[in-house]
């Protein structure tokens, strides 16, 4: 992506003549123990200005110990003083709660990593936006939930939005902003989970344990369970429907079993560009962390020649019902993309706790889109509390679809 | 590759309110004339200032009034009476003989399409660079036979020089040039050729009909044959050390059969990212007449589900030695790849006439660089005169050496 056509606050977040001030909202998660690993081994480069986390008082206080950061906040109020206790003689300060949080947020950055998991992402990225920081962007929920809000929140404060997720990423670094009327597709890659191959008969058995087993990346189980049924890539569709500038039907599915190219570009000239590389997250936060420019970063480097064959195929709809349904949720816009989420993030849990098939996942999601479409409760999200509310209802609608499927 | 980095000449290589004006050289070539078949679908686009061929008086008339070309120009002067009357009363001015090669070369223009094959194309292109012109160039002797002169040459005159080459342009397209500190590798993939499977020793027996048959892309024979013993991806790679701003410890060869990866360059974050697409020139050219922006060219769409499979491997410089000399001549430098890429063609053709063995290509190339190099022959040439010497004394010393080998 071309970066001379970001807007201005882009300079800001490369300054040339001193560290690259971050706030990492996730901290003790997966993405930001990776960002924080890219930052040790290079401490001059950064400044780590807040690390949040939800409430493993201990965890964070190691890291922003490590990282010598400004201040550290617990989502969990509860946790407050046993965040204290662990910082007591760091010279770190701290804080605990909601205000807290929205504090670390705030403080003045050049980048806001923001990975936290889950909806309870929402407020605190939305208000980077709001502030007009620069955002590195690992949450899912921002884009599927409060696309429309988030993406109009970012043009009207300028702030600019850098995707972390691998195959977001990948689109981004291959795709030239100045040629965006030249761009003929977007091509997502999925890995087609671990079921790529089985009929819709043998899904109806198969266990939470066989779902887990992703071939390529080590994931949460809920990002496992939606890499089996496919619905992972549909909020990956979702997402990368309001971060570039292409319509609905320019963004595909291409299954990729190797998962070693993560996403492609192809334009009008005939080129398909496509980014490749090991799957390590470090890749494309690091991606994030440098753009425009780049840094050396000590994952493995993908060599095509010892890997000698990288396989594509179609997705299987029919197979994979939870990508088709995605795929209508974003047409249909408004709420339904919160609601498929929500749905799914209980049908999942479910699953994993041995209470629903795996074919009823997408069943249940299915079921509550018919029924808060009916209800009328799918209107578009006219702010993030709203479409918060429309997170809760499709959990409340699927919990009962659930349980009515286990009497 | 960045756009922002190159120089201002680029500029006037893309006007906004005028249609770009083009000098094309070698307009009756493969080339030549796919270039004007992009120019033919969008005349308001382009205006052809003059067209350049070798001998073909009626071929590049009817060129000439086909885009209503300002000016026709032959290399060879004894056509220019036929010329002439072949375009009576279209009003296209026309010439033939060096002088009107060069009067058609430093014609006003925005871009200059090099696209005249041999050691031929040399002074013209070299006039085009002099004058600071937009050289889109698909000679390869340029960079081959005098890289130094010629990149030096555009570095003083501030000429942009955009690589047509298949493998070249797709470096181009996903080299992003603010951050070549920040490469690892360039990777320019070949196809292996119709013997990428065969032992040395029945490489011994093929003949040229077998050599010819190139599995992907429809060639000139010279090509071709470069093709099957690697001499072409040699050549390349020499190519390659002179327009991009690596070691030539950072160029690499990837075999790749399919040869729909053109190529890739590979980034210290571990991304790896490369340009595909249908072996069709259409793409690279249209991709260097549009740039910075793209435009549309109606050529196939590569679609990776239904290719199924992309298989990558190492090359074999055992068995390709024409490989590893066009390396050894890269690192050389000085005369010894235009001794290198003479000596080839000589022992090209005689193997196309049936008079030398496959093996006996790269094996007369190994000895005329060796004779020159004892000769002191080899020095870095400080003109184009005096890489065209180069060019010839490798002819001779060649034809010398194959016709020894008849005896």
């Amino acid at each position: 992506m071309d970066h001379t056509t970001l807007n201005n606050t882009q300079a800001s977040a490369s300054p040339a003549d001193r560290p690259l001030r971050l706030v990492i909202l996730g901290a003790t998660g997966s993405i930001g123990r990776s960002t924080l690993d890219i930052v040790a081994r290079e401490p001059e480069r950064f400044e780590v200005v807040a690390l949040v986390a939800d409430r493993n008082a201990a965890a964070l206080a190691g890291l922003a110990r490590s990282v010598r950061a400004g201040f550290a906040a617990l989502a969990s109020e509860d946790r407050g003083a046993e965040l204290a206790a662990a910082l007591a003689g760091s010279g770190i300060a701290c804080g605990a709660g909601a205000g807290a949080v929205l504090d670390a947020v705030l403080r003045p950055a050049d980048m806001v990593v923001a990975a936290i998991v889950g909806s309870a992402g929402l407020t605190p990225t939305f208000a980077a936006v709001a502030a007009g920081r620069t955002v590195a962007l690992a949450n899912k929920e921002c884009l599927v939930c409060a696309g429309e809000l988030f993406m109009g929140e970012a043009r009207r404060t300028g702030a600019t939005v850098l995707p972390v997720d691998s195959e977001h990423n990948a689109i981004f670094q291959v795709l030239e902003t100045h040629n965006a009327a030249e761009v003929e597709k977007i091509i997502l890659t999925a890995s087609g989970g671990p079921f790529r191959r089985l009929s819709l008969e043998a899904m109806r058995t198969v266990t939470a344990e066989q779902a887990l087993k992703h071939p390529n990346w080590d994931m949460g189980s809920r990002i496992s369970i939606d890499s089996a049924t496919l619905m992972n890539k549909g909020l990956e569709v979702i997402e990368a429907s309001h971060l570039f500038p292409v319509r609905h039907d320019q963004l595909e599915v291409l299954v990729h079993p190797q998962s070693v190219v993560h996403g492609l570009v192809q334009y009008r000239d005939g080129s398909l560009l496509a980014q490749m590389g090991a799957p390590d997250m470090r890749t494309p936060i690091a991606h994030c962390l440098a753009f425009p420019q780049r840094m050396a970063v000590p994952v493995r480097r993908l060599d095509l020649a010892s890997l000698g064959t990288l396989t594509f195929e179609r997705p299987d709809t029919a197979r994979f019902p939870a990508l088709r349904l995605a795929l209508e949720a974003m047409r249909a816009g408004g709420g339904a993309p919160a609601a498929l989420n929500a749905a799914d993030e209980e049908a999942v849990a479910a699953f994993l706790a041995g209470r629903l098939g795996f074919l009823d996942i997408a069943a249940v999601v299915e079921e509550v889109l018919g029924r808060l479409e009916g209800q009328g409760q799918l209107g578009r999200p006219e702010s993030i509390p709203v479409a918060l509310d429309v997170d809760r209802a499709a959990r409340a609608a699927a919990r009962e679809a659930i349980a009515r499927r286990q009497r």
